[in-house]
């Protein structure tokens, strides 16, 4: 513990930041003359060498931490980023961020490059199911934790949103508003959120005693031009869905898109609805009706769990799943259906 | 250059990238058993001992770019960043985003972290006018490009659009639809870009014999809510303005937020252009009229460049100084003002 106290002492003796005192000992550039001056003085003073102190930084932290997305034009995961990037500034810690373009591949990599650079920490906002290299991470203790995903693993940590009741949520108020043929644009189940959507929505519609119209499920990679074109599709139909549930507002305004363009009107002719509740959709020239995340709250929770593992003021072995709830929140792009 | 000719050679001769040669010597974790030994044989039948491989390897590039944002939110930003992380992904670099959230104070310790985590090269999204650190880093011949801003420097890299045309632009579509009453969000001119936009503004105005009012002009920091209770404020006016000109995209989404919220239909009532064309602005659903940024191409272009300062294959006496040609996009959010 000495070598730790030591650290923590020259900070405070010199009233700067730990991560400040690492700097003047690695010799960053862009360091004020007098702030090296005050740290290296601390030093003496506090009868340490230059080196112990140096010594014993090498073992520590660099107050960074890896933040990994899948899309950041989604605002859903950049809207997330800047709560957890604000947040952590806070806190003094460094956020880099990654994009993965929802490849497994780049996430892989962008995994090993987080590593090579030393981070503290990993948030990983979107995951395949079974990714292994998470997994292994998990095994070791290293700091972990999924944001808006979970993970069937002893030692998984990670915060959510009950996704298999949001999916329900937006069902029945469709079938509230009198739909019976919904259109799902759901996204591939190989990554555990839409999976879990997925299943609330099939669940649902047997709930209700409505039957599932293979045609009108998207279930491929998420992609606003696909998406587009799917709806597109769909709606110049004879036989087209009265509305559609959207698993991300992302892919709900790819729809809104695609029913302009083929001049069907929202919500007289056509409900949408979304997931996330992004700051667009609440944005009153659109109106987006959604199922809301409570993501200030679910990214100030990620980065302090994070922050605690970090900091081992939590334990390894009593992993962190927390599980908050959805809601919905009815707007301008759903209506009662009149046949 | 034996070293470097050697490091190639290895990474040739095992059909693995440099990057894998690299993590291989550096023990990497993640490395399949095969590859490793691929490369470690690879090395030996060259005649090369891991460790000369490893110090030529230790002196060289680490292949990951650093690029500074000043909002991920914006979308702006994050379609940009989503280019140049998919282009650098196929010359196998790696992007490490930061997020300021327009802090000179964040920009200065995001410049020093990435340093400091040793990438090969910065793009920086947004940066105030006289940016120390990024002069002295221009200075020192670090490969450094801005994107989207341009800075008075004699060896500043950059890669902008041309905002003071894409101003005047805008105020001449305004004016040939008949409006004299324009509210400007123009953002802080510490900026340059901003900076740029507005002088534009200012001399669209003089040539078409229009009065700036200065109680229609914001030029405070963007955020959303202050633009929209700022808009909200001027359209409960009785003198108010028949149409916005917004400095981005994003700010015109919160004119449209605060218009709808009082009621005003758009473009009936009042005209609303943008700046950025980012990827919402197409949506028909909403269709805004803007001012386009060759956003792509922009982006692209930077990448390249920026690759070739870190490979050297571009001089750094000859600054990268390329100005691209705005746009005007009109769709669904401008018409012609009835008296």
């Amino acid at each position: 513990m000495k070598d730790r106290i030591s650290a923590y002492d020259v900070a405070e003796k010199a009233g700067v930041s730990q991560s400040t005192v690492s700097r003047v000992l690695n010799n960053y550039p862009f360091m004020k003359e007098t702030t090296r001056k005050k740290v290296l003085t601390a030093i003496e003073e506090l009868g340490f060498t230059r080196d112990e102190i140096a010594r014993s930084l090498a073992s520590k932290k660099t107050r960074t931490i890896g933040l990994i997305l899948g899309d950041i034009t989604n605002p859903f995961f950049s809207e997330s980023a800047k709560v957890i990037t604000r947040k952590a500034q806070e806190m003094d810690y460094n956020v880099i961020l990654c994009n993965t373009n929802h490849s497994e591949e780049n996430l892989n990599k962008y995994i090993q490059t987080l590593m090579g650079k030393r981070v503290d920490g990993i948030i990983v906002a979107s995951a395949d199911k079974d990714n292994q290299k998470i997994k292994e991470l998990y095994d070791k203790g290293f700091p972990i934790i999924l944001y808006n995903s979970i993970m069937e693993h002893d030692h998984a940590n990670y915060i959510a949103v009950n996704n298999y009741k949001g999916a329900q949520l937006a069902v029945e108020h469709l079938y509230h508003f009198n739909h019976r043929e919904i259109s799902y644009i759901a996204g591939p189940s190989k990554y555990v959120t839409t999976h879990l959507r997925n299943l609330g929505f099939k669940d649902a519609l047997d709930k209700f005693g409505l039957k599932m119209n293979e045609k009108f499920i998207y279930d491929r990679e998420f992609s606003y031009d696909e998406v587009y074109l799917f709806a597109k599709n769909l709606l110049n139909q004879q036989s087209r869905p009265t509305s559609f549930f959207a698993s991300s507002d992302q892919m709900a305004l790819a729809v809104l898109d695609a029913a302009a363009s083929e001049g069907i009107s929202v919500p007289e002719q056509l409900s949408v609805i979304g997931f996330d509740d992004i700051d667009l959709a609440k944005n009153q020239f659109i109106g987006l009706t959604t199922i809301t995340q409570p993501k200030e709250k679910m990214a100030m929770l990620t980065l302090e769990k994070l922050v605690s593992l970090i900091e081992e003021k939590e334990h390894v072995d009593a992993p962190i799943q927390i599980v908050l709830e959805p809601e919905l929140i009815s707007r301008k792009t759903t209506g009662i259906y009149k046949s």
